[in-house]
């Protein structure tokens, strides 16, 4: 196969020029291997790994091409000449190979079902995901994968851990699994504060859900006070730089360990890169697990109404857990690591590659 | 747990004056909270993830602190005044939970256990492992698990592969597979070159091996040629550079993927993060995925003559694969590969983290 074909390079140029993301063919040819075994937009975004608005961008130009239908219920068909112009292009459908006990990151919850119980128990009458702070947490299969890997790690028993902004409720997975020392949690929504503090009163935990919003320098007595942090954070790369340094900023040194999640619908493998650079570049610290996929989201209600895009296919209720996120494990170095705890004024949410629209946002604020 | 503890950064101090390897007070809690669940020397360099030279010379110091015993059959066991230590230090023993289905790989042979055993049936009489070109092939379900990856990722099927390096034999199981396009091997050991040559004509796979050493120029005809490179490269810092560098060079631009091994027992974390500050800044690709412990080395015969250490813990033969690398993927971008493609004279094999003895490899060169 030939990636300088002509076809997914126009396309490719296409998409670019729309939606401002850098975009290759590679990525188009993603896209069209993810078509050949779904017919459900966000599957498709899920599968090729791309930004929502590339993979939108890209189907808007196959449907007027003709390659492309959309049916009734906005599922979507390749027609006969966009199977054709596929087989040409000598594109395979993408296969799946992941491992169906572990789905994929590796760390099992074997040991842990009782956890996964309990948590699911104490968390029946969570808070609900709202538009204001971009939240939506991950099913507690995931939360609970996240502290097996923890675990796994050695992060976690018998350490200190920050929690910062925890719509996942990890804090309380943590607390309930009675490895933990210490854990704290910095988050800005009062109602996620509220229902962690009542829950580890209830339950006895060593977890502690103090009211922060991470524009704001990390308070002194966090400073340098954790072996761990994890976090999930807004993707844009502001968001990701001042987050991120909130985190290690709150690590003892050498050693201390950190956990976030970052997506590929939100964030082009450009902007990947970007945080790279970041992370062993200007703050100096290894990354040592890139795992893809380990967090699935569970849908939440505000999705298609945040949207800018109207296109049919686009505004389909989702069927299935497709909003999905890598999990990134840093370690911190002898270096200190380079980021200023000092205020920052910046933008969270939005940028070219976010799903919020700028306005939907605004008027959720109530500045629209 | 206080990771300035000053007991642990004592003996992280006295390893990194010892071995000229950065080491944290985390590393050695890395090691001790290993120690605590195996008595075995190289299963305990597995577990801590730390170079094999940090590992001995801590537990030499334990030793010497009357904390570790060396039993007779060269196992260890912790004193009760190094459990004593231990707790006082509230390094919990190492927990596991990884996936027992997909050994954590995240990846299924489910659907490709016909290759594994058509693998195993062509590749029963290959060439063992030589100190020359520091060799050590995987086990035949991590070379499968490889192409489940491969194909996963939409890298291999209709592609054209190009294999850095092969004595794993992943272009036979990829040509078996059935799925690429064409698998070209660069290779500098005759016996590997004869053998996959022999086999791809008798099992008429579009699969050929050519004699290259990676410190010369990457043949012109195989510049921008391929989609897809593989290699599993000696871990000095110009080993990985130039190695890379050639792989990346056979690719045929934005979207080409690459794939490799790292391990701990040969690259501290500091090594590590200088690898990672060479792909994502000058070579400005991406790392897509970091899978820990995917590769898993089936035991070499020359191991124990081929290292420095005379330590009775140390001279022991391996009872378990527990040398393993982490896989990395990458992915180019748009920007090209800042990368000149000329001859290279570098050291290959031996760095302070390597665990070749530079002695024994002159020895086995002839150049003793």
């Amino acid at each position: 196969m030939d990636f300088n074909t002509d076809l997914k390079e126009e396309i490719a140029r296409e998409v670019a020029r729309e939606t401002g993301i850098e975009t290759s063919a590679r990525d188009i040819e993603d896209i069209l291997a993810g078509l050949q075994v779904t017919s459900h937009f966000w599957e498709v975004v899920m599968l090729a790994r791309q930004p929502f608005n590339v993979v939108s961008s890209a189907i808007d130009f196959l449907a007027r091409k003709g390659w492309v239908d959309t049916q009734q219920d906005g599922s979507l068909a390749l027609t006969a000449a966009g199977k054709k112009v596929i087989e040409e292009q000598g594109i395979a459908p993408r296969q799946d190979h992941r491992c169906s006990r572990c789905h994929g990151r590796g760390v099992s919850l074997e040991k842990l079902n009782d956890l996964v119980a309990r948590f699911k128990e104490v968390t029946a009458r969570r808070p609900e995901p709202i538009l204001q702070y971009d939240q939506g947490y991950v099913t507690p299969e995931t939360t609970v994968s996240r502290i097996a890997l923890m675990l796994d790690k050695g992060d976690l028993e018998g350490k200190r851990l920050l929690v910062l902004g925890d719509d996942d409720l990890v804090s309380l997975a943590a607390g309930l699994s009675g490895f933990p020392q210490e854990v704290v949690v910095l988050e800005i929504d009062d109602r996620l504060l509220d229902f962690i503090n009542e829950v580890a009163r209830k339950e006895k935990l060593p977890v502690v859900a103090r009211k922060y919003d991470f524009r704001d320098r990390l308070p002194d007595e966090y400073v340098g006070h954790f072996d761990t942090f994890i976090t999930d954070p807004p993707e844009t790369l502001d968001a990701l730089e001042i987050c991120l340094g909130r985190g290690l900023t709150g690590l003892s040194g050498a050693g201390g360990a950190g956990y976030f999640g970052l997506t590929h619908a939100e964030s082009s493998l450009s902007k990947w890169n970007r945080v790279q650079q970041l992370l062993v570049g200007k703050f100096g610290v290894v990354i040592t697990d890139i795992i893809e996929d380990f967090n699935h989201y569970v849908n939440w209600d505000y999705l298609l109404p945040s949207i800018k895009s109207d296109l049919p296919f686009v505004q389909v209720e989702p069927r299935s857990n497709w909003y999905r996120s890598a999990m990134y494990r840093i370690q911190v170095l002898e270096k200190p690591v380079a980021f200023k705890n000092e205020p920052a004024a910046c933008e969270l949410y939005v940028d070219e590659e976010a799903l919020i629209y700028r306005a939907t946002l605004k008027a959720a604020k109530g500045e629209g």
